[in-house]
Formats: C-alpha cells, structure tokens, sequence
C-alpha cells in the first residue's frame, strides 16, 4: 500500500517547476482581511488537459463553466479568486464566471474557452467584479516562474488554511526528464466525493488527453477521495491538470511503463496534497490514518474506512488521545459493511484491541503502549474484517474545541 | 404535521402510571461514582409486547437475547443496567445477558423467556455478575408504583444524560380510560437507525400484539427515527411496549377508531421523549428542527433533513447562532436528493434567506430578525424542495464545545 507523504516532494516548489509555466498571487481586495486573494496559472501554450470537480448537486458557477470549458480537454490558463464562492448566484454568478475567464483571456490574448475558472470561500454572495477585473490585470503583470511566484500563488487561493500547499517532483519518461508540479488548498468543507478543495497540477510530460483524465481520475480516487475533515462536501471542488509536452517524451498514448511512472508518481503527488490538507485541518491537533484489511469488496472497505473517519464519537476520542475502541466497533457496526461479527480484529497502532470480534482486556503493558500510541500525533487504526481481500486506507483527523470555535465564529 | 411536544405529558409519571405495573432503581456498583445503574418494569401478569432494535451491525449480547425473548410477543418484565453496555463480549457476554433475566424471573417467579434485557455504557467490557445477580434482588424488593419509583428507575437507566426523560398520558378507548406511561434515556450515539437509545412503554390497553408492533414501528419512524446528535448509531438501541390490557376496552384487532387514537397517542409520546433526548444531548445549547417539503419522495425528504441535522458546519455555525445559509446550500447539494437547482427555498425562521435557487442579499432588519432568530434555543430551518408532495420533519443540536469536552475526556 502506497504512503501518504511522499518522500521526492520538494514541498517549495509548485506548478511553476515544470517547463513552460508561469503562475502570480496577488491581492485584490475581496477578503475583508486584505490577504491575497486572487490567483493564475498560465501556459505559454495550448496544453492538453483533464479536471475532476465536486459531485455536490449545487455545484458553484465556476463549476459549471469550467466543465463547459474543458470539455475539448484544452486549458491554457486558471484563474482562481478566494474569498466568495460563487455559489447559489444563479445565471449572474455563472456570467461572472464567464466574465474572470475573459478579462483573463484578453490580456493574454487567448480564447475564453483556455481558461478554467476556480472560486472558493463564502456561499451565496455575488461575486464583486470591479474589485476582479482590475485585480486580474495586476495578477498577470507579475507572473512569473520560480518559487517566489509559486509561493505567491499558493497563499492566494487559501481560506481558513493556516499553510501553503506545494508539491513536485521530477520522473524519467521515454529517457527524457519531466516534470510535475501541484498547488493545492483545503481546510474545512472537506470530504469525498468529489475532491473536496481546489487542487492545480502542471507537468511538462506529453500525454494524450484521455489517458491524462484516467491518470488524474485514478489519482484522486487514491488521495483527495479518501481523506475526510468533517464529511460535509463542498459545492466548489475542482482538481485540474495542465500538460504542455515540453518534456520532449514519446507522446504517451497507451497503457505502457511510461503511463505507470507517470500515473505512480501523480498519484503520490496527490496523496502528499491530501496528506498536507488533512494535517492543515480546521483545528487538527491529531491525525488518524484507518486501514481496512480483507474486505468483502473496495466498496465496504472505503464504507468502513469513512465511517470511522467522520464519527464525531471517535474524533472526540481521538482528540482526548483515549483509545476508545468502543466507538471503533460501534462505527464498524453501524457502516454496514458485510463481515461476520465473531471474525474482525482491531488494532490501534502495533496493540490488538479485538479479535474474533471480541474486545479483549489489556495487560497494565500494553495499556501504557496504547496511551503513547494515541499521544502520538499521527495514529494508525487497522481494522481486519477477514471477509475478502479488498482493502483501502484513509486519512482523517481528530474533532477538537477549535475546530468548533473556528466554525462558529465564522461569519456569514 | 404534529408537532415535537406533546402539550398533555404528564413529565413526572412514567412506566408505573398505567394501571398493574411497578417499577425500581437501585444502586448495584456498575457506575464507578456510584449513581444508580439497576432498573426494572415488572407487570403484573404477562403481557402483549412488541419492539424494535438498534440497526447497527455489532449489536450487544441484550439485543440478541432480546430478540429472542419478544419474538412470541409475550413480556411480562425488563431488567436494565446502565455503565456497561455488555457489546462485543462474545459469548459470554450472551451467557450474561441471559443470567441477567434468570435472576428476575427466578425472584418472580416467571420464566426468564418473559424478560427484556438491556445494557448501556462502555462497549467491550464483561458485565460484574458478582455484583449484577445481588443487586437485582436488592432492586425486586423496592418494587413500587407512583412518581417516587418511576423517577428511582428513570433515573438508574441514565449515562451521560443530565435529566430523568418520562412522560405519561391518558386516553380513551371504547369509551374507557387507558394510560400510556414511558421511560427514555438518551444523550450522545444518538442517530438512527434504529431507535439510538432505550425507551420503555408500558400501557393498560388491550391491544392485538401484531397492531402493537405496527404503532410501535410507525411511532419510532415518526419520533426516535428522526432526531441526531451525532450521527454515531449505538449498538444498544431498544425500544419495547409492553400492553396488559386491564384498562378493560374491548381488544384493538383492526384498524378502527380506537388504533387510531392509540397509534397518535404512543406517536405523540415517543415524540415528546425524542425531543426531551435531543435537549438533553451531550453539550446541547441550541436545537434546530429541519422541515423539508415538497420532496419528490419521502426517502429524499428524509435524507436531506437528516444531511442537514448531521452537517458538523452547520451544527457548529448553529452553535455560533451563525445563519449560515451557505452551509445549508452545502449540506443540500450533498444529501444526493432529487430537485432543480433552480427551485429549491430555504426559510430560517420566518426569514426566506433563498429562493430559486438562489440566495438573497437580505435588507438590515431581516438581518436583524435572523440574529434574533438564531440566538433562540430552538430554530426553525424550512427547506422547499418544489419536487413533489413527500414531507419530513427532523430534530437535531449544535456541536459544542462540550460535545467535544464530554467526549474527549470520556474515560474508555
């Protein structure tokens, strides 16, 4: 099973780092707070492209006309505002939408249709268009590349995340070197499907569009698909990739070694984001990673998995640092899940809680062990169900005071 | 739609109120801090008996001995303990579960086939037989009708709740008085389904016992089967009734008058319980209660009642007196209900915060209003889907900081 941090993730450089894209981050005055809220990512080139977005059935107007926008699977720009969401606006929201994709493309002389359109933050107020447009020709009189920009950008597309988001890392395809980069944000609103936060890949490498929509499909599935914050799915999620060829690679057309490395490497990309956002949580103090073994199928293991992932019992627990496997059992049995009740095992880190379906006491030992465990700031829960060969981990986190005072002071 | 709190409860009756049944609590040392953790209903001769059970698939060793004893329909006694709720305890722990009701029958007198056991407390710990068997001849000995030993058992079926939870009523049937009386204890893992906690029905109606068991399933779908505090279902859930007839009215068979009347009558009453189970929730201060109209089924109405009562956003946003209607759109647009995203109507309160779909810049004295509206201890949520004729109304709670304290510190 494949790690959730990814060692070659050189965390200061984002979409910049691969060859023939430039990004910029800059404030334009929509968050009351005067932080930057207004960011691009921009290809000196036409590039294939392939985007997941949220399955929420009151998408955001970014949504929407982003899908329009990609469906030829061509992006040459994004344009991204934090801040107001643009959610439940109705037809004007959506011409805004439009709107931040135009005055982008004529500053950069392009069509409309390159640009994928991103906004993310406070639901239902309209967007305030004299603050972007103006905001959008300062944004790209300063893009540039390097990790100055990248960091820039990176802050600019964040809400209540406390830290930037980056990721990249080089692969050999075809003997040639090439290049992914990743700029993500994500804090609260955080749970499949779809991806749950705003996630930009760039990379150099050349890839037919559909094999790059079922790397990034497969990638997501394997990331930001299986972690959870708080189960409440936002309506703004979007996870889009731009690939401009610059690599010089044998065209990647087909299901060969070349399409391993770089669907292998995209998917860890991805989980390192998922990784960074689920330790950026709103008022995470303690992760939890829930591996489920010997499932009946993919579909009970995920159930299983995010059902103990999103329990507010056992994130309180969590949070307390209590090994309450009590509330591991009661999360298991209420998932419904299939597996025979005298048969599953629990194990909290390296300690065994339960076997054959039965809880068992625990040495004085072993009791201290699995209050360390728990002290830990990244604990690991297995649940065995011995009931097929289907498996799936997640990553969640605790439920703590700030996560609730954050949530209630937030304004409206 | 009826409404949450049924005007005529008598709060201080409870099981012994109906006529030829006793009651008691008593201390046996299950709860460390010594509070009262042994109760019992004990009927006079045995009676018609139907209930239902805790959907969750672990559920504890009571639930399966329980089936069992009601599965002919005959009850004639319950015996409860709280602090240990006797789950994934395996065998033994269903050796226990029938110990508990041979100790009751033999001190009656009755065959233990007639005892309803229950448990409720800390899941994975082997019940103290050495101290359960004493106590529950200490306990047959205060058997008592009247306010005084309903409050001793109400209270002894308690954990984490802070208040005694009874109600009791008096109808007519075929022109004579019949009583219902209730016990219920409730206040965190409180989701359906099923029922999410433990509640004790006892009347002096005659009553068929299949149409016993038909008003018992239509009273918790209307009632216990529409309230979350946390969305964790227990696996201890148990709600019984147990009918002896002495009112003397000719026996209900059918689906006349007087079924009706028992039908909204024990509705009423498990719905009065329900709404006391959600003011006593873990680190309550406000609750809401979410209409949902016009769906286009009633599984949809209830699934986005109960996406809304469960959103940890919203409940935080509620706890914050926040209207925030954004999160409602969110929580709406996940539920996967079926609607037009044009149509859809949210009211706060009296306030229509979004209509067609879309949210409505709201003038400062609306705004006003809705901060008054939000500081209440109950808040009114209106969601109008437009869909169709379904309808579905739900109680829920704020996420507090005390929900986390309470079980953060909980001690496994």
């Amino acid at each position: 099973m494949q790690d959730w941090i990814f060692e070659q993730a050189e965390h200061t450089r984002g979409c910049s780092y691969p060859l023939g894209f430039r990004v910029a981050g800059c404030s334009c005055g929509i968050k009351p707070s005067g932080k930057p809220d207004l960011a691009t990512v921009v290809a000196d080139q036409p590039c294939d492209a392939a985007a997941v977005f949220t399955r929420n059935n009151i998408p955001g107007a970014p949504i929407v006309i982003g899908k329009r926008h990609v469906a030829d699977a061509k992006l040459q720009a994004i344009i991204v505002n934090a801040g107001i969401s643009n959610v439940a606006t109705g037809k004007a929201g959506e011409e805004d939408a439009i709107a931040m994709c135009r005055h982008a493309a004529d500053a950069l002389g392009i069509e409309a249709g390159l640009v994928l359109p991103s906004s993310t933050g406070v639901i239902g107020v309209p967007l305030p268009m004299d603050k972007i447009a103006p905001g959008i020709a300062t944004l790209l009189s300063r893009l540039d590349s390097g990790a100055e920009a990248d960091a820039a950008a990176a802050e600019a597309i964040l809400t209540t995340d406390l830290v930037r988001k980056l990721a990249a890392t080089q692969i050999q395809l075809d003997g040639k070197p090439a290049r992914i980069g990743a700029m993500a944000k994500g804090s609260g609103m955080i749970a499949p499907n779809m991806a749950t936060m705003l996630c930009y890949i760039t990379t150099d490498a050349n890839i037919a569009p559909a094999l790059l929509q079922q790397a990034l499909t497969h990638a997501v599935n394997q990331s930001f698909n299986r972690i959870s914050i708080d189960s409440d799915t936002s309506t703004s999620d979007t996870v889009a990739v731009l690939a401009n060829g610059l690599a010089g690679n044998r065209r990647i057309e087909s299901d060969d070694a070349d399409y391993q490395t770089f669907l292998a490497t995209l998917t860890a990309l991805c989980r390192e984001l998922a990784f960074q956002i689920v330790k950026d949580g709103e008022g995470v103090t303690r992760m939890m990673r829930v591996i489920v073994e010997n499932a009946a199928t993919l579909e009970d293991a995920n159930t299983v998995a995010k059902t103990i992932i999103d329990s507010p019992l056992f994130k309180c627990a969590l949070h307390g640092a209590d090994p309450n496997w009590g509330r591991l059992v009661a999360a298991l049995g209420r998932s419904g899940a299939g597996f025979a009740t005298d048969q599953f095992a629990i194990r909290i880190g390296e300690i065994t809680v339960g076997e054959h379906g039965r809880l068992q006491p625990l040495s004085p030992e072993q009791r201290e062990q699995l209050q360390r465990t728990m002290r830990q700031t990244q604990v690991t829960l297995t649940i065995t169900l011995n009931a097929g060969d289907a498996s799936a981990d997640w990553l969640g986190c605790d439920l703590s005071y700030d996560y609730v005072r954050i949530n209630a002071e937030y304004t409206t």
